[in-house]
């Protein structure tokens, strides 16, 4: 499709402002901790949510919120992921209400997310208090401040706009995202919060995340662990002026297409900023016999800790892929696996056929010190291709991880 | 049931010697590559293998050979995994055919594992150079040889002898296996082999194994990383005397609670050892609904990379667990769950019924700092619990596997 990047992020879109501050949740006065992200008209809404059985409480609230499909407002705090707390949706419930009484609007149509350490009570005062001026400094400008605001520690901010062409009509969708790093980063806490003017109901915004995702966010792992807080979610305002997407068809197609751009440019720089990373690690898998089968081998290859640990030592210890293809859910005739790695520096085969071939381990080290690496991995059984993100095992991960809390 | 434990391992058992040397597939010339056990006579015999699709060509001709119940010796190299090589096979099985000539046995007797680096041809030449030597030193003290040189990285021997009764005989089931840590510890290879003087079908063995598998081995995980060379093999000589065991029965329960021990205290090793490991973290839960629930419970808390940092750090940041707990594969009611630290620190809750309680920090620590660590998970929702055995992720991991070729 034809697309370009824009500049901004959720505020991009016609329609929306945002804002961000530091309210107190986090100790550093220097770092922002609470966004807010405004539409001007009630918009059209979907979110997905992390399939854990523990659940922050703010996605209990969201999910009911968006029960009718609509949203004008996203409330986000960081520092703390009001999950495992006795008082968890009151807190929630109260942030939403503070948001509709500022901004005049309904706070059921208010999405709520919060990331952080868990089982810690979130105060509710630092932030009900900082609503009015958050909804004060609403601007177009403010993007840069909200995805400043839902960091933690995250390295670099995840921000795109891209404008495409739908029924004749200029559409832009905008997102932002916060990756594997938090003050309590054990959640991986990945949100996501996306606007776009594009006018499509809530059902087929639904359809069109759930496709997306499946590619993009569910095919980042930066270890391993599910958390208790992830969402994605999106709002629509319409403003642009194309017919209203209300089934499938060409248009969807189209607004699909967008979409999972801006979720796959997310999606990669969450799993380039993982926790402690030096590098962004992409599998590619091709030749697969089916789709599932294609994702299900590159996920298990980017979330081994041995592959992640030899890609952080430049190691072309090819062996640590295949036994991750091996462990994966999916049928493969090992007879048939090919691996190579490919990056700025060049590419190397190092297997054909499930058999080691020769290689020199200079030019193999010269491909993976690099800050991107793709392993591509043939399987020869089809047609089916797939990429999953990750990142390399460090020691920073371990020292990150090792005491966050103190 | 009454036992005792003996001293020595493998060669513990009636019939039964061991040997171990250095024949040169390991460089470092000071450290036993080459481990043989041998049995006096016919043994029945069982193995359960890994069940990564990719399968070192040891596990392929120890299989085959396998097929009808017997075995009388054991052969197993370390520093090569003998998987992915073209003429793997031919390999494996020309080691067999040097210990029968060596041994006067039938090579299809001889069962066969190698442990190391995948994709590299094993030399066929310094092993049949070895054996005839490996076989005139068989004793029953070269049991310390035999453990010894099936080690890696591992930083201690694994071993048992436990002596109990059967039937009014006195019987010994003797038990070495090497961990989590090789010269390509990407294999996390996990090989197990045990002896016993029992006389008991190969059907039995094998009903005994899987059995004990499931809460012992299957219980453990260093990095998550399913080897390709995983095997855990028994072979029974009868010498001691009781009514062979043919069927289930209170006499093969009795046998089975035996291989319990022996296997519980390889896996716990095989964790405690992990690499880079400094503790070992055992998850103990409770009250599940089934012994499925437990067991899947237990194992994400043991695997969670976040939760296993946090164990280095002795950090007392229970929320990790709750998450893991949220992503298992298992039906849990989140809303009843209590989670405590134990150790010879004492005992601290931090949760219960989901949600956090206050607890002394300091006290915390001083649980979790000890070389020995349990995280009990009561789930009160029925009457099952199981234990998994882990151990901590530390910079000395990512070191070991950053570069473990070079």
């Amino acid at each position: 499709m034809d697309y370009k990047k824009a500049t901004g992020s959720v505020a991009a879109p016609a329609g929306f402002k945002a804002s961000g501050v530091h309210c107190g949740i986090r100790h550093n006065r220097t770092k922002k901790d609470l966004a807010l992200i405004a539409a001007d008209v009630i918009c059209d809404a979907a979110a997905l949510y992390t399939q854990n059985k523990v659940k922050g409480a703010p996605l209990i609230v969201t999910k009911n919120h968006l029960q009718d499909g609509h949203a004008q407002a996203v409330i986000c705090n960081s520092g703390n992921a009001n999950t495992c707390n006795a008082d968890g949706e009151d807190i929630a419930n109260a942030m939403c209400g503070a948001v509709g009484k500022a901004l005049g609007i309904a706070p059921d149509n208010v999405i709520v997310a919060s990331t952080g350490v868990i089982g810690q009570p979130l105060p509710l005062e630092p932030i009900t208090n900082a609503i009015p001026a958050l909804a004060l400094d609403l601007s177009v400008a403010g993007g840069e401040d909200a995805v400043e605001a839902i960091m933690t520690t995250d390295t670099r901010k995840k921000e795109i706009a891209v404008k495409f062409t739908l029924d004749g009509c200029e559409c832009t969708i905008g997102g932002i995202a916060k990756g594997s790093g938090m003050i309590n980063p054990n959640m991986a806490t990945m949100l996501c919060f996306i606007t776009t003017d594009a006018s499509i109901s809530s059902d087929m915004l639904h359809e069109a995340l759930t496709d997306c995702v499946k590619s993009t966010f569910n095919m980042v792992s930066v270890d391993g662990d599910t958390s208790t807080n992830d969402m994605v979610s999106i709002m629509a305002s319409g403003k642009a002026g194309n017919a209203r997407i209300t089934e499938k068809g060409e248009n969807l197609t189209e607004f699909e297409s967008a979409l999972s751009i801006v979720m796959t440019h997310l999606a990669r720089e969450v799993a380039r900023d993982g926790e402690g990373a030096t590098k962004l690690v992409e599998c590619r898998t091709y030749g697969a016999a089916d789709i599932a089968a294609a994702r299900a081998v590159a996920k298990s290859v980017v979330s081994s800790s041995l592959v992640k640990a030899a890609m952080f030592g430049a190691d072309a210890n090819w062996g640590r892929e295949m036994c991750a293809i091996g462990y994966a859910d999916a049928d493969v005739d090992v007879t048939k696996i090919d691996v190579a790695f490919e990056s700025a520096g060049g590419e190397i085969i190092v297997c054909k056929n499930g058999v080691g071939i020769d290689f020199s381990e200079e030019d193999a080290r010269n491909v993976l010190v690099r800050d991107e690496v793709k392993i591509k991995i043939g399987l020869n059984s089809g047609t089916a291709a797939a990429s999953a993100f990750g990142c390399d095992l460090t020691y920073d991960y371990v020292k990150i991880n090792g005491d966050y809390r103190t």
